[in-house]
């Protein structure tokens, strides 16, 4: 079987609709119960309020919960708020502990708190300890079903510990093992513990090197990490080292995806490009705060550029170069900090210091300042049949490219060192700014040599 | 154990390369063996070429294929053909024929044959086979390294296979079931098997409805597939459904990371933003084409510019708004181009239809634009104390950030259709040209309503 595109999702759906609306359920649960639970929800997802209410109705909690973890984080909150509380408190219980947070995260506090009432204990208990960890912190995405071990088990205790615990835990590829005060001491894979003799105690078999993570530890390292090590699943512990719980690979790339996908809005300047099915008011409303701040920046150069009003009604060539250099300067600008961001998000540039990625940059600016500038003098001076003028453009574009690849890469370093993200140093941003610089440069030049251009 | 920092890997070295000069290979041997691959690689990395060839003599070919595979793509090729090719040959034989076969990609054809050569027939065999599929591919990013089992084995046999193939396969934990004409059948995971009873045949137990990618299926495709379905590997098939090898996830991770960082790398308009440890000259020839092209493409806003000379001789004032409306147009035009080049690359724009994507830009855009313009024709009022100023540059400004908003959209979906990366598209070039196009709105606004403004 190919996964399903789309069209062919839509075409199995057809024919099991039939099913549910002639109220045939065993068929209807036969078909879609084949699915895989992420097409059940992409299914599910598409699907008016009537049709909804009656899978509500076919699927018990357990099978629903499977469909409601797939459903895309938009979504969930308006199903599990239109279903009757307590088959919805139901499937809650059902959900891996880590969905389940997620999704109540998104309720507002009365709601949450009523579910976690009628919720059995258990479940409660546990989803409440994950409530209260930070966003994008390992605490918040760490699930707690996963199978630990002892040090004094023997590999085959261990099996059938696994065997029993296998259908609810998260993952049992990775086997943690604690000591007798719930500390962390080690772990063993799957693959190592079936070739190991089954009289053997797990404390020999065992690694006693377990890389961990601790509680507080922000997701994007986390998953910096697992893709590193090529680890399928990472403990978190406390200060004290206890296992708190386990964080695996596909809740890393969900982490991988939104990082990326937010570096990326954050450098086209706007809040979240991946709002599926938002609409042209939720959209405008979300750019327009980029907008409108990005349009006071540039009453800014304009207000700069009218004190230079005089030198432009001398010479009224001057106006025409305008948008390229201030163009430059930002193009030049947003690479400059397409570089910074990255280099800081991957860890390069404490690696190799900071000092040295701005003068990296800056002798990259001094190369293709050079470049650029020399090879626009010469075209303004053929085209415009001046000289000065030629050199007039050059430096200035020479200058601008210079002092905006460095601003481009400082900007960002100075908010990371002020623990702002420097990725909210959008590409918009940094344009709007280098435009006000170049201005000044380029106008500023203008002015001081204004006798020979007229 | 934490994973280690930077200077905690630099402060173990210190300890361990003492044991190296003083050629006490066996304690040497027993740090550095102890610590996780990466680790290993992260510091061979830095060491000199004389300490490199020290390690080189101290490890044995299997143990130097562990590090080899988690060196920076950038610096192994340097580190294999520094080798005696002999030892090159063997670190080859050990590696995961993936692995091995991306390091061979990078090398020139004759080292690639002559490596070949001297590797045992078995492993030469095995990566000329991959060596000939096409980048990106799902054929270029499997590998050979997995166990297959039969459809007529019983859950007992399956785990003795297992036993016997762990260590050498990419991962135990998908077991693929083929039946007597090599043709995938089913799969069955680690966790179904240990818990199903041992003289059930694996036919019963296995789960038909197994999910498998072409083996040309664009790696990109695949990520978001094994994201979605929280798969641990994929299976690779031909077109005939034979079992041709398997991606696993550590891999994806790995694409992920290299898709995003491509995306972004173009948004900002640069070729390749994170190659570590690049001089200026390298990064000012990645950015200077780029710069360039922009550069005349500016140059022909100049001279759309020149061209409305005479309006500006006339009304010198007008230079002063140029930035803010070709500013504007650049970050709208980015906004709506992050927008599509996201949705063109998870799918959405197939879903939702482009029609409707670009009708909703539209819509944002004439809202955005609408905001803006009054805005700014108000502000222009009362600062420049003239009505008819104000309106022409708040209806510049909300023609212009209609048209780049929806340029924005359409630009990369036109690139999709015919078949060029839209990413291509890059933040830049959208920007350099709605500079452009706002300029000829602004310009010829003003020249048709001149008589108003002198």
């Amino acid at each position: 079987m190919e996964h399903l595109e789309q069209h062919e999702r839509m075409e199995m759906w057809e024919k099991i609709e039939q099913a549910l609306v002639n109220e045939q359920i065993d068929q209807f649960r036969a078909e879609f119960l084949e699915l895989h639970p992420y097409d059940q929800a992409k299914i599910f997802e598409e699907q008016e309020e009537q049709i909804r209410f009656l899978i509500y109705s076919y699927l018990s909690p357990e099978e629903m919960a499977d469909v409601i973890e797939q459903v895309d984080e938009d979504l969930v909150t308006d199903f599990i708020t239109e279903m009757v509380p307590g088959f919805a408190a139901k499937i809650l219980e059902h959900m891996s502990t880590d969905d389940a947070v997620d999704l109540l995260n998104e309720l507002d506090k009365n709601k949450v708190a009523s579910f976690l009432t009628i919720m059995d204990k258990k479940s409660s208990a546990e989803i409440k300890e994950l409530l209260h960890y930070e966003e994008k912190t390992a605490g918040s995405i760490m699930t707690t079903e996963y199978v630990v071990i002892t040090t004094k088990m023997t590999v085959k205790d261990a099996m059938r510990h696994l065997r029993k615990e296998a259908p609810d835990a998260e993952t049992i590829y990775y086997i943690y093992v604690v000591d007798s005060f719930k500390k962390l001491v080690g772990v063993i894979s799957l693959r190592d513990l079936i070739i190991a003799e089954g009289d053997w105690l797990i404390q020999d078999v065992m690694s006693d090197r377990v890389v961990s993570v601790p509680v507080g530890e922000d997701q994007e390292d986390i998953a910096k990490m697992m893709r590193d090590y090529d680890f399928l699943a990472l403990p978190v512990i406390d200060f004290q080292e206890h296992l708190l719980g386990i964080i695996t690979v596909d809740d890393i790339m969900d982490v991988m995806e939104e990082e990326a996908s937010d570096d990326y809005s954050k450098l086209a300047g706007i809040s979240d490009v991946e709002s599926s099915g938002s609409t042209a008011l939720a959209s405008a409303k979300k750019r327009l705060p980029w907008l409108i701040l990005l349009l006071y920046l540039g009453m800014i150069t304009a207000s700069v550029i009218q004190r230079f009003q005089d030198s432009l009604e001398e010479v009224a060539v001057l106006a025409i170069f305008i948008p390229v250099i201030g163009g430059m300067a930002g193009n030049t600008g947003t690479q400059a900090l397409a570089v910074a961001v990255r280099s800081i998000s991957t860890g390069e540039s404490e690696k190799r210091g900071k000092v040295s990625l701005i003068w990296n940059e800056t002798k990259t600016g001094l190369l293709t300042g050079v470049t650029c500038g020399v090879l626009i003098t010469l075209t303004v001076m053929l085209w415009q049949q001046n000289i000065y003028l030629g050199l007039l453009v050059g430096v200035a574009i020479m200058a601008t490219l210079l002092v905006a690849t460095v601003s481009g890469a400082i900007i960002p370093l100075i908010m990371h060192r002020l623990n702002i993200d420097p990725a909210v140093a959008s590409g918009p941003f940094i344009t709007t700014l280098n435009d006000l610089i170049s201005t000044v440069i380029y106008f500023g030049l203008a002015t001081t040599f204004l006798s020979y251009l007229v």
